[in-house]
């Protein structure tokens, strides 16, 4: 229940469309490094309608190696030394590397929880900006700043209001928004992307996606940007001095399934059944009276293990035990009832890792029979548990 | 003829391996960001007997996402701003945005071609290295120097001699080599791996080899680097950075490859198949008086136009006229004769590229029917041919 990967396989039209491409030539040498022409036009036809324009597969899309190069090549075709870069916590942690790879200085602004989070099972929404926070992270260096919605590992869809006012901030300041919409399938509340709410929005955005989140195929290394020709073209020319060009007969399959998936139904049924395991995993956290922050997008949930009381002279090794407290719950969950899980003070900084020292997050991305097995496994909490 | 991908498939050995993979459930999702154990195993044991010592898979074998993200992870993982590398021409065009993405600053040592490389065909060992020129672009800052054998575009293979004095340059001054040695299985001539020259040198070099380049599919970007493990935890640090781990499915593939390839004797099939396509296809210079570098290995020629006469009124567009004579050649070749070819002086500075203003490199990596139609359309030549 720790790394975000999924326990089952990619649908078997985007399996079939894999070895179909490894049997053509052309599928098996480079790729231009944009992309291979089928799978941006795929792309560009599969996010037309949500993006409300006409994508052009030419100028506003270019496809990466996984959506992390993607999010590099951003940063390397922007941000020069000096430049600073705003990203909300708890984070991804590729992007601080990503950042300051090209000399990039982070500013960072907290997600705040709900006061009541150790207590009370309440909506991700209630993981909140300050936006007097935010505007005074901004100064003349400001470049760019990094959203994700359906965001990792808070499960927060960053809702339509809030999407303005950063929006407003970013019009204002004249930054870059970075996007990272790699779970743009998975949402259980109404999904806005940033990009749409105005065309001066959109010619300051990047959106980035990722085949393999989509396709439950991680290990495809598939990851796309969209958004203005000014922007793109400064992405794809940072990628091709990266990685030069991207792996072709998963980028065929990759548009093969973006073009089925519609048609099959793929997107509902996807949703559907993350949403479905979402569900089901949580139950025992109902059971057990743990309380958690309900997912409204992605597959992952964080639970606030505050209740969950830590024997006093539990051996927890020296490297366990210098970290914050969520270090030594993952520990004593792995080693006691044999369940891992990612401890998200991972995901900040040292000064507002207190803010997460409760919580764990599980990834639910797995076969319904393992999460049974985790649910019964996280039963054996209960006698650590102080109401 | 002109870009370095094969005209033909894989061997079925490394396909069906492909399709085996995208089967199995773990094949589909991350790798290890070091790249999958099964891969690092084959590695060591493909490379151990050519290095003559047992490398570890786990310490001294690392994956990335091709090889040319293999060498920026190895720039990105030592030089850091104001640092020298040292670089010869002509040279692989991505070694530069390589090297300046973390700072660092190139030197460049040309190779020298045969005084008479206009009148007389002449092994490709005769574009030598000024030991002199060498040692003297060597200062304080030094960090490393850039290798590549067999070379591209030269199809040069370095000697033994001409390895261990550099070899002996770089343990002078302290200087770490990064040995671009991605046609390792294509030498027409006996093959030295500097890194085998000494405990020493192994200890200062970083060997890159391509599963793409080896198993005809250049668009696997599966791409890896042996070496002493006090230099590959960095390279593996930097990859891990900017691709987090490379493609899953097609590392397995590369696996069985590897594990295959000398069982099936797929290695002197491949070396034996392309020493053919270079000796059928170089026929066609011997017919015309066109002289060029014999390649020790690889799979590129360069042929010496300096013998066909570019007529004086020729509509070249602008952006051609303004180049050095080579990429007036190769337009001209393109519309006139209908064959693509690579001018060399991308692969060079503007101080040295009239080194160059005379050739073309062609990539013989095609079918045999490509060759024989290009041979036939290269015949077209004769009536500009001035001898």
């Amino acid at each position: 229940m720790g790394q975000g990967f999924f326990g089952y396989n990619p649908p078997k039209f985007a399996i079939d469309a894999a070895k179909e491409a490894l049997d053509r030539v052309e599928c098996n040498q480079y790729s231009p490094t944009k992309g291979r022409p089928r799978l941006k036009k795929a792309l560009a036809d599969a996010y037309s309608k949500s993006f409300g324009r006409t994508l052009d597969p030419e100028t506003e899309v270019t496809v990466t190696t996984g959506a992390n190069e993607g999010m590099l090549s951003a940063f390397m075709g922007f941000i020069e030394p000096g430049d600073e870069v705003i990203i909300f916590e708890p984070f991804f942690d590729q992007y601080i590397s990503n950042i300051e790879m090209p000399g990039g200085t982070i500013r960072y602004v907290p997600l705040h929880p709900p006061k009541d989070g150790a207590t009370r099972t309440s909506p991700a929404s209630e993981w909140t900006v300050d936006f007097e926070e935010l505007e005074n992270a901004i100064n003349s260096k400001t470049k760019m700043i990094v959203l994700n919605s359906p965001h990792n590992p808070l499960g927060k869809v960053f809702s339509k209001e809030e999407l303005q006012r950063i929006g407003d901030l970013c019009v204002k300041h004249n930054l870059i928004i970075l996007s990272d919409e790699v779970y743009d399938r998975l949402f259980y509340v109404p999904f806005t992307r940033i990009a749409t709410l105005s065309p001066e929005l959109y010619e300051r955005t990047l959106t980035v996606g990722s085949a393999g989140k989509a396709f439950y195929a991680t290990g495809w290394r598939v990851g796309y940007l969209i958004g203005p020709e000014h922007l793109i073209k400064y992405v794809a020319g940072a990628h091709t001095r990266i990685c030069y060009s991207s792996v072709s007969p998963l980028q065929e399959a990759a548009a093969v399934a973006f073009e089925q998936a519609d048609k099959v139904g793929f997107w509902d049924e996807s949703r559907n059944e993350m949403q479905q395991k979402m569900k089901l995993f949580c139950e025992v956290f109902d059971e057990l009276g743990i309380p958690y922050s309900e997912p409204e997008g992605g597959y992952f949930v964080l639970a606030n293990m505050a209740s969950v009381k830590l024997p006093a002279d539990y051996p927890f090794p020296p490297h366990v035990a210098s970290r914050p407290r969520d270090f030594k719950l993952c520990w004593f969950l792995i080693h006691e009832v044999g369940v891992a899980a990612i401890p998200p003070t991972e995901f900040y900084t040292e000064a507002n890792a207190h803010i997460a020292e409760d919580y764990l997050r599980f990834a639910v991305c797995k076969n319904d029979d393992v999460l049974e097995t985790a649910k019964e496994r996280l039963r054996g909490l209960k006698k650590y548990i102080t109401q």
